[in-house]
């Protein structure tokens, strides 16, 4: 076996698909005024350039890009059809990129996600430049699809349908969250799951799947999202917890699939039952109703501020304004995001600032009503954004899981 | 269930504990006349409070430490028994830093992970402040673990021992290493694992487990390890891969416990039949005499330069100075690596640089020797430094695991 055959499994991002990127990201550096782009997280370095080896990816206005490879060279050369050159330290990185810039130019970097002291070693080789920032430049360009990254982000959803198959025999009464989710995660790893989940920025951490049943949804954490999950630590302080699964109370499963960098992100409910409580029951009414009425309403050209205004209306009408996407301070302000090679990638789904759809976009969308001292309840589906409306990326239904 | 009976089974950090941390980070503070710490990064935000929640931690080089906590007030309260202030937002944050800064005070803040935009927009709020990067000294405080640390320590190590002793019954002729390493990986969960690793830094990512055999192990990856492991996808480009297990070569487990946030790294060799090649043997039992050597050799005082030039005069010694710690341009220049909350702490045992070890570090050894063409043979052990000497963090053997 060598690097080409342990990888046989899985596409390598195709030449023109590289071409495209490239293209389009010095399209925005000309508007910006860009002169060269130097890249440095590992993320944009796989989208831009096919390899995630530790690398600096210049991309200059005019001419080709430049990958100059400190490890591993023989890997980088295999995975990526970019121009290469070996480097083995910042000297010989700084002898390149010298070659590239000129006085005055500007200069494009990551800075969301580059540290401080980065940036200053850097500022010893590039001296004197202006630094711009592209992160913003770069997300909204990864967040319009290409159809062989839509053919990926497929293959992750179909990890996702396998493990909700599969979940049906794993969530039993007495059973412990964080058991199911271990044995779930594992499922998805035979069955094509890259093994790590990504999202962008400092302190940002995700769990692969999130087992959570009844009063763990309602406990409160740091995250960004409607329902974090108990946990086992404070030091981690979201994910599946100790709490064990009873008759009546939902078991949600939100499980983030990845196959080739490419995230899907859902969530199913599975019921031991009948409904313990008239509120579970309507928690999940309203959020088939929000998701098959947005199914509808969603396409290429529809604000996304729309489709959240629609979705908040409807639980208004259910009563359920208080529980929506969370409670109180947990409470979040978007229902969906972008995914991608990262779980939090735009579109942003969220009444509070204007996001026009485009076609190509994928995103999770998640309603969920959180129901203090009780649990929670809701569902989660991704879609692809198409000229004609919403395109579903797994084939699970959404029905409530009944065993 | 509440949070706290949700967290019952792990250890709140005890008050005299983060007490003696802050007074350690203000003894430094002194020397480098820094006036504040504003810490940001949620590992160390964890150390110093005892909470992960989204917070701001403020520490004056007088008076008492104040956490600003945007998320989760509720659970930061639970989890922390320093001072707590809620904010909204970084108008809020700002009033009450503007309380704690003079004028042309130094602060310090950990430039190797703090983004630049979020400096640059903190500089809005602490302006005209002189910054400092206080990481190293944060990771040299942080090098030396307390005797709660060490506990926490001993614990995530036993689901090592665990992990272990469970994959007797799972590497089997013709399984794949991806199948073998999710299974694994479900039962440390199942046995306590918080479910992440931490490593600290830009583009640092780790998997829980490795299970790498035979040609695996030779192919070569960005990271600064000896042994990447082939992975399944260009996209995350390490870890297990779809290789087979075979009779007569050695399959390296690699696993990462992780124990309310303390992490353990070991390896430990399982074969099937005899050895089919002479050099894995030598590499073993190179390995094992390297382990063994130092164990008497480390201790309170002693330089991990001359741990690290021992280890390879062994390694002279038995012919296999080509393979120790990799191979060619993947050689790496250390052979072991501090734990805690993160897996790349201090100590670094390299011959690079001169480290004294010190009375609490904790540190991963591994000999390990990678063969082109053939596979890779080694073991790894955490060991905690002590006055007397090395104390192992595990019971598992040494030995080959003979299946």
């Amino acid at each position: 076996m060598n690097i080409l055959e342990g990888l046989s499994l899985c596409e390598f991002t195709p030449k023109e698909e590289i071409d495209r990127r490239i293209l389009r990201l010095k399209e925005e550096m000309e508007k910006s005024d860009i002169g060269i782009s130097i890249i440095l997280q590992n993320v944009d370095i796989f989208y831009f350039s096919g390899t995630l080896q530790k690398s600096i990816l210049l991309i200059p206005i005019e001419g080709d890009p430049l990958l100059l490879v400190e490890k591993n060279v023989e890997r980088a050369k295999v995975e990526s059809p970019i121009d290469q050159i070996p480097i083995r330290n910042d000297r010989e990185a700084k002898k390149h990129i010298e070659r590239y810039v000129k006085k005055g130019m500007r200069c494009g970097m990551e800075l969301d996600v580059i540290p401080v002291s980065l940036l200053r070693r850097l500022e010893e080789i590039v001296g004197g430049l202006e630094i711009a920032d592209i992160s913003r430049t770069i997300r909204e360009i990864r967040a319009i699809k290409s159809e062989f990254e839509i053919s990926q982000i497929k293959k992750s959803g179909k990890i996702v349908s396998l493990v909700f198959e599969e979940a049906k025999a794993y969530v039993r009464e007495g059973e412990r969250e964080v058991d199911i989710a271990a044995r779930l995660e594992s499922i998805g790893r035979m069955n094509g799951h890259q093994g790590i989940l990504r999202m962008r920025g400092l302190n940002q951490e995700m769990m692969n799947i999130y087992v959570i049943h009844g009063i763990s949804a309602t406990i409160p954490s740091f995250g960004d999202v409607p329902i974090s999950g108990c946990g086992v630590t404070p030091a981690v302080a979201q994910g599946p917890s100790l709490n064990r699964i009873k008759r009546g109370v939902p078991t949600l499963i939100d499980y983030g699939g990845a196959y080739n960098g490419y995230i899907t992100d859902e969530t199913r409910i599975f019921l031991i039952g009948e409904w313990g409580h008239d509120l579970f029951r309507k928690g999940y009414e309203c959020a088939y109703e929000i998701i098959t009425e947005v199914e509808g309403l969603g396409k290429d050209g529809v604000c996304a501020t729309e489709i959240f205004e629609k979705a908040l209306s409807i639980a208004k009408r259910h009563g359920l304004r208080q529980n929506f996407m969370g409670h109180g301070e947990t409470k979040v302000s978007f229902i969906g995001h972008g995914l991608g090679l990262e779980i939090n990638e735009l579109p942003v789904i969220t009444g509070r600032h204007r996001t026009i759809l485009k076609e190509g976009m994928v995103f999770a969308f998640e309603p969920k009503f959180v129901f203090p001292c009780l649990g929670a309840c809701g569902l989660e589906v991704d879609f692809i954004v198409r000229k004609w409306g919403l395109e579903r990326v797994t084939d699970f239904p959404l029905d409530v899981v009944r065993l």
